[in-house]
This record gives C-alpha cells, structure tokens and sequence, in this order.
C-alpha cells in the first residue's frame, strides 16, 4: 500500500442531499461500514430540489458536490432521489476520477430483485418528488435491469414537508398516502387500477413515512428504500477500489468513524429535525453552516 | 405635473413574495387600483422562505427587491409575512426614496380595527411561518397600536405546501388546521385555552386555506388576511406621493394596467399553481424566466 493509499482511505465519504432526507442513507451507509468517516452536506437553504426545473437542479447539485470536493473525500453519494435523477451523469463527469453513486440504481436493483421470482414483469410503484417521477429515471433504471416489468410513478410532494415537521404516523400522514395512492391502486382507477408487487420510497425523505404508505397499500406490496442498497454499493465501489478504512484484518483495532455535518442554512433547525431521520440525537455544535 | 412625474406614474408597482402566496396581495391591488401596471416577482427557487434563517431571508429580499428594482417601479409591495417580518427595514434602507410597503403592519391594523370594540386588549391569534412567528414581528406590530393585546403566535408549516399542492378544502386540510390550533385553541391547552377574537392569516400564501382554519376555529373568530389591507396601503402611499396612473378625473380614459410575472424557476409550475391563486387561469406565456 502507498503512503498515498493509506492517506485517500483515511478520507471522509462525502454525502448530500437537498436537506435532511439523505440522513437515512448516511445511517444505512454508517451501520454498514462502522469505520468510516462521513461528511454530510444539506442544502437546507434551497430545499426542496424535487419541485425545481432539471437545469436549476444540476447546478444545485454541482455547487453541493464541490463544497464536499474542496473539503477532500474519498467517494461521493448523491443521498436524493432528485438530484440523482436530475444530475448523476454531470456529477461524474464534473468531478471524475472520484467514485459518485446515486440513490435510483440500487433502488432499482433492488426493486427487481423483489420481483424476480415472478415468471414475467412485475409491477413495480415508485413514490418520489414531482421532478423525480417526471424524469422517469427509475422506470429507465428498472428497464435496463427487466424491461418487462410494469412501473408505475406518483408525485408525493407534501410528504417532504410532512416528514420535516415530524408528522409520520397517525391520520393525517395516512390520509395523505391514501390520496396519493388512491388514483392509482384505489377503486377510481378502475380499470386501470394497478396492483404492486413493490413499492418504491423513491425519495431519501419518505423513509419515515413507510408506516402510513403500509396502512394503505395493504400488507401484499414490499416497501423498499434505498438507502441499505445504496450502502450496499458503497461498500462494493470502496472495495473494488481498495479505498476501504478497514481492509481485512483490522477491523479490531481501527477506530470509529466520525460523523459531520455541513448546512447551507438554520444549523439548530438541522440538528433538531435530522434527530427524527438519524434516529438518535444530533447535538447542534457538530452541525457546520457553510455558502454555496 | 412634470414630464418625470408623468413618466413615474407610468411605472409598475413591483410585488414580490418567495412563491405563489403573494398573488392574494397582486389581485387585492388590481382589484383595487385597476388601472395600475403590476410586475410580481416569485423566487420560486428558493421557496420556502419561511423555515430559512433570518439572515438568508435578509439576503433574498434583497436580490429579489434588486431585480424589480432594475426593471424600474415606483413602489415595491413586499407581499410575503416571512421577507416583511425579517427584512423591511433592509430592504427601506437600501432602495430609498423608493416606497416600499410590507404585509404585517397592514395585517396588524386590521387585526387592531376588529379588537377596536372592545374594552380592553382584544385576543389575537397570529398563524404564520415558522421565521414570522418566531421572530413576533405581530407581536410588534399590534402592540406598537395596541398595548393591552394578547397576541399568540402559529407556525404552520405545511399550509405552504399544501397550499401549493391545491389541497385547500377536505379532509387533510382540515385535520391539519385542527392540529395546529389544537395546543392553543383546543381542550388539550387547559387553563392556558387561547378564545381569540380573530386569527391573522399571517402568510400569504395561507388565505386559500381559509375555510379549513374557519371550520376548526367556528364562527366566533374574524379571519384576516392583509391582502386587503395592503391594497389600501398601496393607494394611500401612492396618493400621498401624486403616483397613481389615474388622478381623479381621467378614471373612464386611462387603459387598465398590464399584469407581468417574472420566476426564479419552473415557469409552467407558476402559471399552473398561480391561477389557484389569482382565481383567474395564468398563460404560461406570461411568465418570464429570471435569475437572481
């Protein structure tokens, strides 16, 4: 190993999202790879991305991406669905030979493997952001891996702001699911009424709500988030890449990874609703404000 | 009259909000002063304001208030609660001797005029955004003209998305409603029950939203919103200062005034939810695409 190995392992991964969504995925990618040093981005000043054009977006996504890039990470997650579906091609071409994985590829792949035992197709729901289910970035990463199966997609908009104000369970989360579903696996779809094998939480801030899209959706569907296969392909790059803190053999005595934060905005408002996400307090002193 | 004062009456009056909600105060203004132009500026990208830090608010307003100022208007109508709470006397001071008029002060004296029969204080429910009603600029307002007041403030977060989405009556808004004023209002806040004699819709983007908060408030409480008010304000000013496009006697000549709309993003998403608000379809056509 080169002394430069051994200082690019040492290196943070870099994670951002539009706000506090991603937490859910740095959680997943944390429980996974113990060793790691994280360094979050939200861009809390300028969410939500997912009712914004594709061109304000990437250039969103780019400015966020940067700020982690000058800061020195070792591999890049894009912890939201729209920033992913918006910009991924632009993100790894900007900042190429760094590692940058998105959050609809593992997402898909992990929708298909739900509905790989079925003889043919499957249908499949995806829940995401107006721009996500727009773009269509799903269905195309789906088709690419079962161009039979049958996507489906419904913009959830209001449970972004739902999930930021805590309100995760009880009437009004599930009352809200049950019109968003309703158009599509209601009995006003008629004949058109679809029935899913899975369901897609196909944006980082629905996580939370799986319980009220349950309650509606019924026990058949299986609810997918990605934020444990995207921790997957975490893994997965940083081994291929030899870029792990804890190759083989070390894991004893390696020490654990450090958490930070950045936020273009509101530093106690971050620590204090990105607790509901991480599920564990976040003290306001390790949440960094910075400028786009 | 002079020929520059001629020209000035001329002039657009520039509104501006971070969205959609000041549309309300557009169409009180028109409605009221007809033959006046308007230019509305959204800052759609940023949207919301009202869950940002005050500083970020500060420096919003201010680009925002810049890009109407280059276009040239003779007064700016600052029609957003959260931009006038955090930034007007910013945004006085940097565009003097430009007029610029805010929504809370007008809010605050039509919530004075119906306390007004009372003997004394009067009880005013204030629900705004999380930045309006954190920084009390009610609170200030209503005591500046009423001392003895008991005003009591609401942040209620997601009336802006909701308001955004067009679920305005029905269910989800309603129980909604109910959980906000719940805490204030409800059984549950005990010895510390709040019976407002009226509730300020202190967001613009909340008048919309008004028969879910009359449902849960019942018939005693008057419901304010200041667009109204505000229209007033905006003749009076212009009056004072000899501004208006029609001086007594040329009413029957002078053509109606033009309406133009500019965005930071996503102009079909404008006209689409801004007809909500303006109660009147809005072309596409009419909305131009600008960046701060």
């Amino acid at each position: 190993m080169t002394a430069a190995g051994a200082e690019a392992r040492e290196l943070p991964i870099g994670i951002f999202d539009s706000g506090i969504g991603g937490l859910t995925v740095l959680s997943a990618v944390h429980r996974r790879l113990k060793r790691e040093h994280c360094l979050y981005l939200g861009d809390t000043a300028r969410l939500p991305y997912g009712t914004k054009s594709r061109g304000t977006i990437v250039r969103y996504a780019l400015q966020a991406a940067e700020k982690l890039v000058e800061r020195r990470i070792k591999l890049l997650v894009v912890a939201c669905n729209t920033a992913t579906a918006a910009a991924l091609p632009e993100l790894q071409k900007a900042f190429a030979p760094l590692p940058v994985i998105g959050v609809v590829e593992p997402g898909a792949r992990a929708a298909c493997a739900v509905v790989s035992g079925k003889k043919r197709g499957g249908n499949i729901l995806i829940l995401g952001t107006e721009s996500t289910v727009n773009c269509r970035a799903y269905d195309k990463a789906i088709h690419a891996l079962r161009p039979d199966a049958s996507v489906r997609g419904v913009a959830c908009t209001l449970f972004v702001p739902m999930a930021e104000e805590g309100w995760l369970t009880g009437p009004i989360a599930e009352i809200t699911a049950a019109r968003y579903l309703a158009p599509v696996m209601g009995e006003e779809a008629g004949d058109d009424r679809f029935r899913p094998d899975c369901i897609v939480l196909g944006c980082t801030h629905f996580p939370p709500l799986a319980g009220a899209v349950a309650s509606v959706a019924g026990p058949e569907p299986v609810i997918i988030d990605s934020a444990e296969t995207t921790a997957e392909a975490v893994e997965e790059e940083l081994t291929r890449r030899d870029l792990l803190r804890q190759p083989d053999g070390s894991r004893d005595t390696t020490p654990s990874g450090r958490l930070r934060f950045l936020t273009t905005d509101a530093p106690e408002r971050f620590a204090r609703v990105g607790g509901i996400f991480l599920n564990t307090p976040l003290a306001p002193a390790n949440v960094e404000l910075v400028s786009l």
